[in-house]
C-alpha cells in the first residue's frame, strides 16, 4: 500500500443531488409570502391540520405522474416490522389517510389548509428539487362543484393578496370527465384501456413544455428529446391525436362550447362534465369572478392519477427570460381538483373531497420577479466590539449588549477573536451593521463610549469632495456617557430609518 | 380460496408508530410559540438558515446517544448512485455540514437560527416520537466561552420570552473538559477508554429519569429496568463510582469548588473546564443573570457526543403530575453546548463553535401546563347556509361569503350536501360558527337575509327561566336587507367580542 493511500480521507462536506439550504433572505421571503396565503385561507374559514412526513407506503398509494423512476418516485425504506414506509410524494394523498382514520370524530365538511415539504425521487435537474414546499387547501367531504368554484376563486384572491395584478394571472380550469369523454369518444373506454389513457393525459400535460408538435409525437409514437433520451408515445392514430388536439387546443371555451358537446355527445361522463364546467363558470361569473381570473380551458390535465373531475391550475401570464434567454410565459404555480376516490380507497363510502396545491418555491420566484417581495426590512445588529478581553470588561461588553436588547435593539457582542480588532469592524461591514459600540481602557476609565454610525461613516466617505453635505451631516462618531448608549443609539437608528424612507 | 379470501382487502388507514397528526389548536400553539423564540434570537442578532432534511450519512456522522438501535438511530437509505443517505436527527450536524460546505462565502463569527423537524428511529414510546421538531442557534467561529455564556443568557431570555417566571426555569452549566478530567483522575483516561467514558457519560445522563440509585448500577455492573430489559453497566469499582457521583451530585457549586478543584487537580483538561465555568459565571453575573437564572451543575451531560467543552440544558423547575399520578419536576426542555471539533471534520483548520437546541413540542407541553399558550384568539368562520341549490342561488350565496371575505370576516358557504338544512345547524355547532346567514325563497323575492346570532342563541336557550336577561340580551335573530349584511354582522361580531372581554 502506497503512503498516498494511507492518508486518512478527509470528509467532504457537500448535499445529496437535489437538495439545497435555504439563505435568510429565502426563509424570510417565504415566511413574509406564507403568512399572506395563510391569511386568505383563513378568512375562507380553513383552519391548519398538518400529517408527518412518513406513511406507509400503501396509505399514500400511487398517483405520481413520473413512474418511470425506480421506487416509482418516492423515497421508501422498510420499518423494523418489515412493512414499508415512505416520504410523502404530495400533501393530498397524506390528508385522505388523516380523514379516513379519524373519520367518526371528524365533521364534515373538513376545511383545512398546511404547508410542508414533500419528496420526490427524481432525476434532479436545473430548478428541480427533491425537496420542496407545497401550499395546500381542501374540503373533504363537498360533492358539489360549488365547492370546486370556491377553491377556485380563493386561488384567485390569493394570487391578488399577493400582489399579482388582476390580468397578470389567471385561474384554468378543466374537467377530468369532459377528458374521459374524449377518451370514450375516440375509442379509449373501457377498464382495459387504462394505461392507454394514462399516457394520453400525460401527454397532454406536456403541452406547457414541449408545445404542440411535441404533444403530438407523444400521443403517437414517442418522442426524443434533445439528449436523446427517447419517451414512448401513447400509440394514437392520425384521427385520434386531432381530436385530442382540438380539444386541448380549445381558447375560447365559449366559442367552442357546441363542438366539444358534440364530441363528447353519448359518452358516459362527457355530458356531465360538461355540465360541471358550465355550473362553475355560472358561479364564479355569479360571484363576480369574470373569465380575466377564472377561465375555462381545455388544455388543463394535472399529472396526478387521483383526480376525477374539475382540475384547475394557476397560471401566471406576464413573461420572464429563461435560462436560454427565451422570453416565456412564467407559467404554472399551482393546481388542484376534486379527488372523489382518495378517501374512500380506506372506507366503505364515497368521501368527495376538492383542494388546490400551490408550488411555495416556483410563487416565490415569480414574486421576486414582480419585485412584489422583500418588502419586510430587517436591519443587521448593532455590534459592541471588544478591545479587552479579560473576563470583567467582557461583562461589560455583554451587559452593553442586554441593554440594548432590553429596548428592543437587535445587538450582539463580537463573538470571533477579539484580538484582531481590524476583524472587528471588517465584521461590521460585511454584516452591514448600522452602528459599533467601541470602549477601550480610556472611555472605560472615563465611563463613556464611542458610537460609530457605520451607514453615515460610509456615505461621507463616499461623498468626501462634496462639503456641503458634510456640514448637513450627522456626525459619524460620538462619545457619550454609558447611561447614554441605549438613548444615542436609538436616535441613530432613527436617522438611519428616516433617511431610506427619504431615498425612496 | 374460500368467497372470504377471495374479497379484497380494505386499505387501512394508520400511520407508522412514533408519528402524529397536528391538529389546528396544536399549530396555532406551535407558531405563537415559536414567533417568541424567533423574536428573542433576532434580537440578539441571530439569522435564519435551514438546511434540507437528507444528508449524506458520513456527513451527519454518528453521534447519537442511544447507538444500540438498528441503523444506529438514524433513517437511511441508498440513493441510486449507492450512497447513504440520512434523515437528519438534529440540526447541529447538518449545520456543521452547511458552514464547512460554504466556507469561503461565510463571515464568522457565524450567528444562525433554525426550526425544523429532526427524525430519531428509535423505539417509540409515551411521548416519544421518531419525528419531532427542534429549534436551534448557534455561532460558528467563536472560540471563547463568552459566546457559551451568550447563549446561557438568550435561553434566560427565551424562557422569559415565553412567560415562564424568573424561578420556575433554571439554565445548568456543566464542562464536558471537567468530566474529562473527573474521567482521567478515575483511571479512565486515553483514547482507548473512549468507549467506557462514553458508558459513563450516558449513565450520568439518566441522572434524572433513574436517581442515584439507577445511575449508580448503570456505572457499576449494569440496570433492568421494570419490563426485564437489562442495560449493561460502564463496569466501575466502588471508589470510582463514588467520586463520580460526588461530582455530578454537587447542588452548590460555589461551597464544592475547592473540593473539586481537588479531585481533578493535575489532569490535562480538569482544571482548564473549571476556569471556563468559572468565567461564564462571572460574564453571566456581570450582564445581571445570578444563579437563579443561570447555574453551575456537574449533573448535565448532554447525550450527543460530539460536545468538547460547556455544555447547558434548560431546565423547568415547577411540577407536573405525570402519567402514574406522582408530582415531578417537568425537567428539560432544551440544551445544548460546545462542540469544536464537528465543522473541522470537514477542514483543515479547527473551526469552535456552541449552541443550543429547544425541544419544540416538550416546550410547548410545558407552555400548555402553565397557561401560557391559545391566548390568540381564532374565531370560526360564519355561515352561509344553503336552502336552494340550483346554480344561480349558489352563486348568490357565494357572493355574500365573498362579500364577507372582502370585509376580512372569517365566511364559508355550507360546502356538504345542502339537501338537510339541519345538517347545516349541526356543522355551524359542531364547528363553534359565531353567525349563520340564512336565506330561502321568501327573503330572496323581498331582497332580504335572515342572520343568526348562535352565540347569544345558545345563551338564550340555556337562560329561558330568566325574564331579565331575555330583555337585556340582544335579539339571537335579525333580518335585513341583503345590502345591510356586511355591517350587521360585523355589529353582532363586535357584540360578541364585547360579551367575551366581559366574561374575563
Amino acid at each position: 500500500m502506497s503512503d498516498k493511500q494511507k492518508k486518512p480521507q478527509k470528509l467532504k462536506a457537500r448535499l445529496p443531488r437535489g437538495f439545497v439550504d435555504r439563505s435568510a433572505a429565502d426563509i424570510h421571503a417565504t415566511n413574509e409570502m406564507t403568512a399572506k396565503i395563510r391569511e386568505v385561507y383563513e378568512r375562507y374559514g380553513f383552519d391548519p391540520v398538518e400529517t408527518p412526513l412518513f406513511e406507509y407506503t400503501d396509505a399514500l398509494g400511487k398517483f405520481l405522474p413520473d413512474s418511470d423512476r425506480p421506487n416509482e418516485g418516492v423515497f421508501s425504506l422498510q420499518d423494523e416490522d418489515d412493512q414499508w414506509m415512505s416520504l410523502r410524494y404530495d400533501l393530498t394523498a397524506p390528508l385522505a389517510r388523516h380523514v379516513a382514520e379519524n373519520f367518526n370524530e371528524i365533521q364534515l365538511p373538513f376545511r383545512t389548509y398546511r404547508a410542508g415539504y414533500v419528496f420526490r425521487n427524481e432525476k434532479p435537474g436545473p430548478g428541480r428539487f427533491r425537496q420542496f414546499m407545497q401550499f395546500d387547501a381542501d374540503t373533504v367531504g363537498a360533492p358539489g362543484v360549488q365547492a370546486d368554484a370556491e377553491m377556485c376563486m380563493m386561488m384567485a384572491d390569493t394570487m391578488e393578496a399577493l400582489g399579482i395584478k388582476r390580468g397578470d394571472y389567471a385561474i384554468r380550469v378543466n374537467n377530468r370527465k369532459v377528458l374521459d369523454g374524449v377518451m370514450e369518444a375516440i375509442g379509449l373506454g373501457g377498464d382495459d384501456k387504462a394505461a392507454q389513457r394514462l399516457n394520453v393525459l400525460r401527454a397532454i400535460d406536456k403541452l406547457d413544455k414541449f408545445g404542440t408538435e411535441g404533444v403530438k409525437l407523444l400521443l403517437g409514437p414517442g418522442r426524443k428529446d434533445e439528449s436523446g433520451d427517447f419517451t414512448k408515445g401513447a400509440g394514437l392514430g392520425d384521427e385520434q391525436i386531432e381530436k385530442v388536439l382540438f380539444f386541448v387546443g380549445i381558447k375560447d371555451y365559449a366559442k367552442s362550447a357546441a363542438q366539444l358537446a358534440a364530441l363528447v355527445a353519448g359518452t358516459a361522463k362527457g355530458a356531465e362534465g360538461v355540465d360541471e364546467l358550465n355550473a362553475i363558470r355560472a358561479m364564479a361569473m355569479g360571484a363576480g369572478y369574470e373569465a380575466d381570473r377564472i377561465k375555462i380551458d381545455p388544455s388543463v390535465v394535472r399529472g396526478l392519477e387521483y383526480y376525477t373531475g374539475p382540475v384547475f391550475e394557476a397560471e401566471l401570464l406576464f413573461d420572464v427570460t429563461n435560462e436560454k434567454g427565451e422570453k416565456v410565459v412564467f407559467g404554472s404555480v399551482g393546481g388542484g381538483g376534486r379527488y372523489d376516490g382518495l378517501v374512500s380507497r380506506f372506507m366503505g363510502q364515497p368521501v368527495p373531497a376538492t383542494g388546490f396545491s400551490i408550488g411555495v418555491s416556483r410563487l416565490m420566484t415569480a414574486l421576486k420577479n414582480l419585485g412584489k417581495l422583500g418588502q419586510d426590512e430587517v436591519i443587521a445588529p448593532v455590534l459592541v466590539t471588544v478591545m479587552d478581553g479579560d473576563v470583567e470588561s467582557m461583562g461589560r461588553y455583554q451587559r452593553f449588549t442586554q441593554e440594548l436588547r432590553a429596548a428592543g435593539i437587535r445587538a450582539e457582542m463580537y463573538q470571533g477573536n477579539w484580538k484582531k480588532f481590524g476583524n472587528q469592524l471588517k465584521y461590521a461591514d460585511r454584516r452591514g451593521c448600522p452602528i459599533a459600540i467601541i470602549q477601550g481602557g480610556d472611555e472605560r476609565a472615563q465611563g463613556v463610549v464611542q458610537i460609530k454610525d457605520l451607514i453615515e461613516g460610509k456615505r461621507l466617505s463616499g461623498e468626501i469632495e462634496d462639503n456641503a453635505s458634510w456640514r448637513e451631516a450627522r456626525v459619524a462618531q460620538e462619545t457619550v456617557a454609558e447611561a447614554e448608549l441605549v438613548a444615542k443609539v436609538k436616535e441613530i437608528l432613527e436617522a438611519q430609518a428616516e433617511d431610506r424612507r427619504r431615498a425612496r
